[in-house]
């Protein structure tokens, strides 16, 4: 370990292994230092199983069309066991592609558990490797974040689960609460109610996905409640106790508390940040008043050499803008300028992979006030583009906040079939400086929901046609 | 009707009905004259019941997904008679929608066949309205295209089916041979194939889907094979016969000739211009060498006062062109100046749904020549994002040729679940004269398709992380 590396990478998640094959790319020796297996909880714990057990929801849920063609389907041999494994499949196919892709880019993955020593210093703790230190130029911090626990609801993966916990279970509970309904918590709601799990979501805000657009979560929740998933919202989970071999959570609504009962509680109350055991103290890497990491444009900490990106920083928690922190830290360490420097709130699309799906960017009509704009909302209904009807999806709706002096977008809202995917068109606007009338004069083949999306675009400046 | 329409609309497809709705829009008085239901072919007879079709088609075929989870199936009672109905009732549903849109903008629709009798004057001939004369100060002929019937092969909608016939079909045949592999025929493949149809897929050209880049349609040909579909290609089906009550379709391979048999055929070779009974020649409404009407900047014909949209015109048939050129032929009677005004071919998107889909524009790699231009190809497959293995659906690919000098996007095609809807942040990047840099700098959603556009676009001036 005499070798002096230019990056030593503290966590291969999808900001440090990025961040890894980025600095390689560049020229520049790299180190990755895990755990666990490369990819994070994000692709072993995460997006990636979870992605496929929604595919699988979706597919399950289909049946019942089949059924009205005359096929008759028997579910009772049904094994959710599959359903899970499958999705492992999934994660453990991906998890391979990166550790190959990671060979591939000649960056040495140090199995174990690291945390500063000081600068330049990176320890190591268990497994072949234990009490060995890895040198480098720069330290990048990658650790990531963990589920919040809140007191009454400790994380005992049996009664309590974390994301991590439902994503390992292979039998499916009869009756489930979900405590807190942002975008992981809306997410399992429709996995499990679609395989026949008795759902009910319980959200402390107002509306469920409450850091989403709230027309766009009323579109949700109406589709779930329509699904059959019970919604509680401006309800407070206060603790919970066995009774019978079952669970009984009391919650709080406005004063009035109740209770519910069920075999299984998932615990989605947010995210805490990875700053503990990682040598902070070691070196005085500085904490913000919420236990976050304070980054400069770069992804510099106070500490010179020390950078961080990803969960543990003030930036949003996404896989995404996580991976391009860490591609801005490395391009930054090789002398080149990065751009954009920062990643720029407005430009962070937000996705959530329910049915329907939620993706969205920018200003909120119900978030913050913008001054001196001349702000005009623009809403268009998915039923009126013609292939939402003709797949049977018309739940769903395209809005765009645009000035409407400049026609700049200033947000815009997907909520419905491939939503996390035709938000791009819309971001893609923002990013390059474009206006409104860019995707309104474009032409869009039909028939694609991204029709959607030039109808909306339309209704800032012009007419739908189909409105 | 002693009226004087500021347009008269001949034909309601998605250029005659878009062109009437922006007309009423723009201030003018219009009218629509149409024989069928409004809506045209491809609302239909077309795009909208075949998306139908595709979409059950793939929910019929995930079936097998889910018999491996112990989901008992039983296929033995399936009616296809229910799903074709479905697709009328999403038909249906449209007409009814564009109807309603009609009537609210205040257009006329008036149900005759029309033809022009003079500049300014559009005679209706038919049901309530025979023998009526419109008049209007601008005529749009809108009136679209046919199946091409070619010699040997004359649609009897019994045996030779057009794209008409088979939307009609309310019971599987066992065995169908479609000729022609364009758009139209690859989508039918894919359906009659998902639904248990052995389907043999007959193509002159050396590759199907032969108007798409050979690359894109190796992939479709891979994934058609491995489905089961048979697929000849540089084979020109000569004319067939019937034998014991099916049909024998003589095939010529470069001078190799074969018999396939089937049960039905499908021609799907191309489509012909509407220009007949219209009443071009009561007036000198002039054609070009291959049937179709010329036109100007905005629709105009050789003749002021008439117009020409869609099908009949030299652009390409597809619905999204009809609607932007019966939207500028409007503007600009309006007085506007519509931008663009001609659409540019280079920014008309193609869409093909089968699975897997497929979309592009501009340059091909195997398309015409670009000179002065150092071109570069990058291409990136979808199992490099980790949404398409978490979704198993890992076949495809985004490719794109630039300029390397400039970065600018000369053409993209993308095949792969979604491609018809990923294809527009590619074109948009297009059509606003962006970058390559632009898409590549971008974060998107993780885990999304659109990713894989993101690292397609890398791959130009820089690395993809995922490859």
């Amino acid at each position: 370990m005499d070798k002096i590396y230019d990056v030593a990478i503290i966590g291969a998640g999808p900001g440090g292994y990025v961040a890894a094959i980025r600095a390689s790319q560049l020229g520049l020796s790299a180190c990755v230092v895990e755990k666990d297996t490369p990819g994070g909880i994000c692709l072993n714990w995460g997006c990636i199983p979870s992605k496929s057990l929604i595919h699988q929801a979706s597919e399950f849920a289909a049946l019942a069309d089949m059924e009205k063609l005359g096929i008759r389907v028997d579910r009772s041999g049904f094994q959710y066991g599959r359903v899970q494994a499958k999705s492992r499949d999934a994660a453990k196919t991906l998890a391979r592609g990166v550790a190959g892709l990671l060979k591939k880019n000649k960056v040495d993955v140090l199995s174990a558990v690291g945390s500063i020593a000081a600068v330049g210093k990176v320890a190591l703790k268990g497994g072949a490797l234990d009490g060995k230190i890895v040198h480098a130029k720069n330290i990048i911090l990658a650790t990531g974040s963990r589920p919040l626990e809140l007191s009454g609801f400790v994380i005992d993966e049996t009664m309590v689960l974390s994301s991590t916990g439902i994503l390992a279970m292979v039998e499916l509970p009869k009756e489930l609460v979900i405590l807190g309904a942002g975008a992981i918590g809306c997410e399992f709601a429709h996995v499990m109610n679609a395989f026949g799990v008795k759902v009910t979501l319980v959200e402390m805000a107002g509306h469920i996905l409450p850091s989403e657009d709230f027309e766009v979560a009323q579109v949700v929740d109406a589709a779930f409640r329509k699904a059959g998933i019970d919604i509680l919202v401006g309800t407070k989970a206060v603790s919970w106790k066995t009774r019978n071999g079952r669970s009984a959570v009391s919650i709080d609504k406005g004063g009035q508390k109740s209770e519910l009962c069920c075999d299984k509680m998932l615990a989605a109350f947010g995210r805490v940040p990875n700053t503990q055991g990682i040598g902070l103290e070691m070196v005085g890497v500085r904490l913000n008043g919420r236990g976050y990491i304070e980054t400069g444009d770069y992804g510099q900490t106070n500490i010179p050499g020390i950078f961080a990106i990803g969960d543990i920083t003030t930036s949003p928690a996404l896989a995404h803008v996580a991976s391009r922190e860490g591609e801005i830290a490395v391009e930054f360490i090789a002398g080149r300028t990065p751009r954009p420097s920062k990643v720029p709130p407005d430009l962070v699309p937000s996705a959530v992979y329910c049915e329907p799906q939620v993706a969205g960017f920018g200003l909120r009509e119900d978030g913050d006030k913008v001054n001196n704009r001349n702000v005009k909302k623009s809403v268009f209904p998915y039923r009126g583009a013609g292939k939402s009807v003709a797949t049977g999806k018309t739940e769903g709706l395209v809005k765009i906040l645009a000035d409407v002096d400049t026609g700049e977008i200033l947000g815009a809202h997907v909520v419905g079939l491939n939503a996390t995917e035709l938000i791009h068109e819309l971001l893609l606007a923002k990013s390059s400086e474009m206006v409104v009338e860019d995707i309104a004069a474009m032409i869009h083949a039909h028939p694609t929901l991204s029709e959607a999306v030039m109808e909306a675009a339309r209704g800032i400046n012009d007419s739908p046609i189909h409105l």
